[in-house]
């Protein structure tokens, strides 16, 4: 399975391919950062977010983009950006059939670290050994953008056979 | 001036053109509802938004786009949706070079209705009024969407006017 994931942002934006399976190595295939500049209009800046996701979804054809889920209760002054650049990212996505997940930035933490809490060095420093990297990614949001395709990839096996149970149950349900 | 106001919104998201300068009867263009399922996935119903806006910018043509100010503070639960939807809303009309206005609600309803706490009854009867309808357009999404696009039209010479001066202080300044 090849994942894209998005750390949502406007000023920068985290993104980061991972292929492979859960239970084996995992490979990294690119990590960067789109960035759009804080002076330009916010039309603007979307649509630099727009066309950087779509070079990213170009160059490595995902089978899924996981995106962090944004929550409003956090610093409020940026959690509009981030939405806003999380709904491009989805956007995207889905306009190509390309499944979307989200996962909150306490489920990825859990999944690379095995804490909900960890902070950003565990985060980076797990991504670095998990990946097989020489240093942790830079910024912190390219480093998590891996994190969030990596969560991704040993959450899906679970969520898919929960999906599969949910929809088992609605086809009974519709026979009964 | 031709302007489509959009109050963002993924459930439902309203729409309405006006045509018009500040000073003179101003005229409805057209005014309807974008809606996605509530219970289709996320990316799935932001793909639809950006069809629907598509479409009134393909049959309208404004010259700009004028968008409900989205907060974080009010009702968190439905703000990201809100802001979801505006992103797309202001992805579309910049991938197309229209200009983006954003106004807060409180503006919208001061410009409409002379109170910046005027409840929806109000600002439904001055745009029914403003624009000579039979009736005040339902729902209230709409209603709201005409009277973004209004302020805006009323709004916007002094926006140009205090840029323009901006403008010139800028290049007195780079010249002195």
């Amino acid at each position: 399975m090849r994942v894209l994931g998005v750390d949502p942002g406007l000023t920068r934006c985290g993104v980061g391919v991972v292929e492979g399976v859960a239970g084996r190595p995992l490979t990294m295939l690119g990590v960067g950062v789109v960035r759009t500049p804080a002076d330009a209009e916010l039309g603007q800046r979307l649509v630099a977010v727009e066309q950087g996701i779509e070079q990213w979804l170009d160059e490595h054809r995902p089978e899924c983009v996981a995106v962090e889920r944004v929550f409003s209760q956090h610093n409020v002054r940026t959690v509009m950006g981030t939405a806003q650049a999380s709904a491009v990212a989805m956007l995207c996505a889905a306009r190509r059939g390309i499944p979307v997940a989200l996962h909150t930035p306490s489920e990825v933490k859990a999944a690379v670290t095995g804490s909900g809490r960890a902070d950003k060095a565990q985060v980076g420093a797990m991504v670095t050994r998990l990946l097989r990297l020489d240093a942790p990614p830079k910024p912190a949001d390219a480093a998590d953008a891996l994190a969030l395709a990596i969560c991704h990839i040993w959450r899906a096996p679970a969520q898919n056979r929960l999906q599969q149970a949910v929809a088992l149950h609605a086809t009974k349900g519709r026979r009964a």
